[in-house]
């Protein structure tokens, strides 16, 4: 894992080290907390920082028989961090190996093989670097080069932490996304009565109509682009879509507000009715979008009964999606309302009809419109990303594609996006080993590079 | 791209020069225009030639952000060729990079990588190579080595283009293919009964019946016989089966002809008693038949209206097919009427059912009856062909494969089969270089390029 | 094919040659006759031992071309032979042309390609070699150092071979497998109640009801338990998951026994029910239990009737599944009676969904508890291996994994595991080649490769 990690080619080298690497980072997707960056205060240990919240781990940990007490349970952060360093070696091929000591070495200094062994020292020596001024959330992203993130955010969040980061000074710019993912969860009536009345709180207006729902959210949506919001999240395990009349949405609507179970079409036609109207919101107010769609959530229910959700009991699923994400797409294209789309699959066996989906709303507007988003989660890994890669140049515009985002909930997972950037830097490096591309056009794919890992989402983005 | 593209190793080069390359073409399934070849007429410009149709093309250059205008627009030829070539960089890792170069390479002689810097001088050159005597239609396919074509042809179809052809003494054989995807559209009554019409027109026989619907078709199946056919193909964008007696057929054909709209499963049911009939004209005449499923067709409904069909906007479905399909081919070879057949699946993450799928109907008959076609539509490309001939060699015999074919609409298509070609002996050639093919089987391996390139299509066909 | 055949680097060649060539194989899934081990008679011929039984053989021969009599039918031995080496030349790509040899070489100690010409020969010289007294079952077992090998049985077998073995002082360790695919086989309800009056005599109880359903199963359960087994195997078409009340099952199973036919759902909560309760027995003793999924069974109606089951009829499905198998375990994980357990898909396609799903029921209480199993059956090859190995990889830990099976009816497919080994071998020695392996970790990659090819399985079994 040195300089020339991943780059198996004279080409893929110079690529990485005189372009790519030069980039700073825009992470356009991530969990990361606002409040911990208007705080940007220091991290008590590297167990918080490293394997708080970071699921990816916990599921390795509990694969290599580790108990949930020093998961997630009550041993102590010394304890936890030993019982990751003993996993740590069961995970060669794994991509955590990789992240873990680029992680190590990137921001701590640190080029040990992490291991039972050498565990206490390890820990050790990183919480002494903790103690660093330039090892809180704001010294991380910019020792990582971050020019940009966009965090992950409810539609009745105040968002007074982006305000705060923003009136700070904060060299790396930090804005809020729109995630309307319980606006869309019609499934449980009680808790979605809930949400309605924290959105009527939110929006200073009362919600009894499904037309009440809506101008409620336009007004969220409003506040939100006053706030520098220009991007939307929608997360779908499947995707609906039953197109429904208003009078149908307004009955559904009402059925739920009295508290009553709807079917499973009923659902998918509210459902469907809410999805249409958020997007058309973001088509008018000029945002980006991105659906996320694919993953089956917390299937054990014995953990997500004592440890709730997010904490790595999410799965991939393997539903049907192309008809209704056509006639999704189609029904927004039809009246000029389908704002700037970016797909991701989170089932890799979907990669080459969803490269294949977007090229039928490219209307020409602008160079990609209609993205395919990266490899994500459960295939933010190098074959993840070279598959992602290789659907998307086989079906469309490799070279008009918006890159990398980490989705991570830490401040240490910037060298993801070196990760993602040495895989493409082979990738290319390759072709041009094997000829597929002719070293003449090394110019055109040097800035293919930089394109990809920073000009193309500086430029897709109303930021 | 030069003589060695593709070919990594040197088992790969001898493989390709000194066997592959020698084969004439046999392109077995294309979209040419048989009045065309008929005319023999030069082509107006390599817009014409090159740009018309091409439906690749248009969506890339609808993804890199290029107006409709210039593409299937009032734009001039000039224009909608810059466009083109202000386009070809951003396609790189797209296989439109790939054939691009090499068809103007081996049709125009130009070495150059088109972009907007050279556009116009390409242009310039390429319309005056055009005036060349040997740049026609028949030229081309000359030019090329193609010894035979099978167009694709409606059962309504006169053929009199066909029989032009060949009075002509065209050195390359035109055949047709018998495609009736508008006798299984009964989905819309309207257009299905104007089409019904036309097929009592073309077989003289009035049809009122589901009885009368398939003497008309085995009528003109007959013709089309006399006229050389031997060959059928079948559209389909999932496979329906659902059997029915002949008194349902009987009655949902009335339902149809009285212009109402079948339900889905009524719609698949009559669909199943068409095909079957269809698909046992083709056992009893000797024909092969191709069975390509997957597309979603005219999933843009805006452009749909604007454009019509055929313009870009079909995709890669993802419709469940292994039941059904075991069970359509069982009940064919149930009554021994399973004619020759290739199947086509157009989304990749089904290539491994399908490779399985055909061995089940192997019937010993002779070899390679069943067969899984070559990398189609969106899977022509490197990556596609790979896939499909390591499927098909892992779960059946590679060396009884009949090979690439264009599906094309263009004359220049044909380096696709060169392509196809250095993709083979690149795999077999690798195979060699890692061992996994002894250097002892080099005779036997030779064999098998000429038969995947040539010998197989030759022999598996009755035309 | 030599020593080093598959090996491609250094590191792969050391990692075999010093660590897995060296390890015992445990084959824990296979269906090899227990009669034919207790009885350790000598092979009348090759064509006995090598081509009786073997679909895989049998399905090439017919892609070939050759007619049935020389695969199923009544042509003599030799006949049969010579086929099969006249099509060994086409196999070329396929793993049949590795393990044709490579069982050639080990077993007979020839090195010859097969082909037409030497056929006759080495038919000749594998005969003689069958006479040697070490070319029994139990000699060929002893030959390819199995230590241990799991059959297949049904729970109304009596295991008496199984006691004849373990008296006999075999070296080679023979256990039964727990396989009651027929008590889920509720869609007949003729053959289905045969086997319910063959399990009232293998138990001794009457079976008028569900509940004496599962109770003659425990008996037999702790029979097969008593017998030294530990191991269950279920084998599934689709993965059902409906479930019910007690008094539904009552009910249907009721319905079943009346010899009536279930619905489709019907069916499903009933086989849902008794899944459920096989599983609880399961975990109740301690074993291991094997889930098959995705095979489409018996698709040639016309070979069935003629030959039977098991001729090289079946074919990989392309059911959806994710969402039920997280069900399944979910149902058993809240109740704290999930078993150890294998997932094996039959579609490739599937391959990173199940990698994913397996991470969500790892509780802690050991190292990979839940496995997904080695590239089964039409994934018996390089790449099928490769892909599973890799999706693992990237969602779990390889270092876990359980390893290698034959699921061979053959005394001769020992080289499968060798075939296993060297593809793991080389998988790791190109990662250390590429760097993505530092060579630091040499030692703990050697230790990877002796536990995935023996020391997992001996530790993860309660044989």
């Amino acid at each position: 894992m040195d300089a020339d990690f991943l780059l198996d080619t004279p080409a893929a080298r110079h690529l990485y080290h005189e372009h790519a690497a030069k980039m700073p980072i825009i992470d356009y997707h991530c969990h990361l907390s606002p409040e911990a960056i208007a705080k940007d205060e220091p991290f008590a240990s590297i167990t918080e920082l490293w394997l708080g919240g970071d699921h990816y781990k916990w599921r390795a940990m509990r694969a290599n028989g580790v108990a949930e007490r020093y998961i997630t349970g009550d041993a102590t952060d010394e304890e936890k961090f030993m019982k990751w360093a003993e996993t740590v070696p069961y995970t060669l091929r794994n991509p955590l190996y990789h992240w873990t000591h680029l992680e190590l070495r990137t921001a701590f200094g640190i080029d040990d093989i992490l291991n039972a062994a050498n565990a206490a020292d390890i820990y050790r020596r990183c919480n002494q670097k903790l103690k660093d001024p330039g090892m809180t959330p704001r010294g991380l992203m910019k020792r990582y080069n971050v020019e940009l993130v966009c965090t992950t955010d409810d539609p009745v969040d105040t968002l007074e932490y982006h305000r705060a980061i923003a009136a700070s000074g904060c060299p790396t710019r930090v804005l809020p996304t729109w995630r309307p993912d319980k606006v869309m969860a019609v499934e449980n009536p009680d808790a979605y009565r809930d949400y309605i009345r924290r959105l009527e709180a939110a929006s200073g207006r009362s919600i009894a109509t499904f037309a009440g729902l809506i101008e409620a959210l336009s007004i969220r949506h409003e506040f939100f682009h006053s706030q520098g919001c220009r991007l939307a999240d929608h997360g779908l395990s499947y995707v609906p879509f039953a197109e429904c009349t208003t009078e149908e949405a307004e009955s559904l609507f009402a059925k739920v507000l009295a508290g009553q179970k709807l079917g499973r079409t009923e659902a998918d036609m509210l459902k469907t009715a809410i999805l249409l109207a958020l997007m058309r919101m973001n088509a008018a107010r000029g945002w980006a979008q991105q659906i996320h769609f694919g993953p089956l959530r917390n299937v054990n229910s014995r953990t997500f009964a004592s440890l709730g959700p997010d904490t790595g009991f999410d799965t991939i699923g393997d539903y049907k999606g192309a008809e209704n994400m056509a006639r999704l797409l189609d029904s927004l294209d039809r009246t000029g309302e389908l704002a700037k789309t970016i797909l991701y699959n989170l089932n890799p066996a979907d990669n080459v009809w969803v490269a294949a989906m977007i090229a039928n709303f490219q209307d020409g507007s602008c160079a990609g419109k209609i993205q395919m988003g990266s490899g994500w989660w459960f295939n933010d890994q190098i074959k993840g990303m070279e598959d992602q890669m290789n659907a998307l140049s086989n079906q469309g515009l490799l070279s008009r594609f918006v890159g990398m985002l980490t989705d991570s909930r830490s401040f240490l997972s910037y060298p993801r996006h070196d990760y993602f950037r040495r895989v493409l830097c082979n990738l290319l490096g390759s072709d041009i080993d094997r000829g597929l591309i002719p070293l003449s056009e090394l110019p055109r794919v040097e800035r293919m590079v930089e394109d990809v890992c920073y000009y193309n989402a500086k430029n897709y983005f109303n930021f």
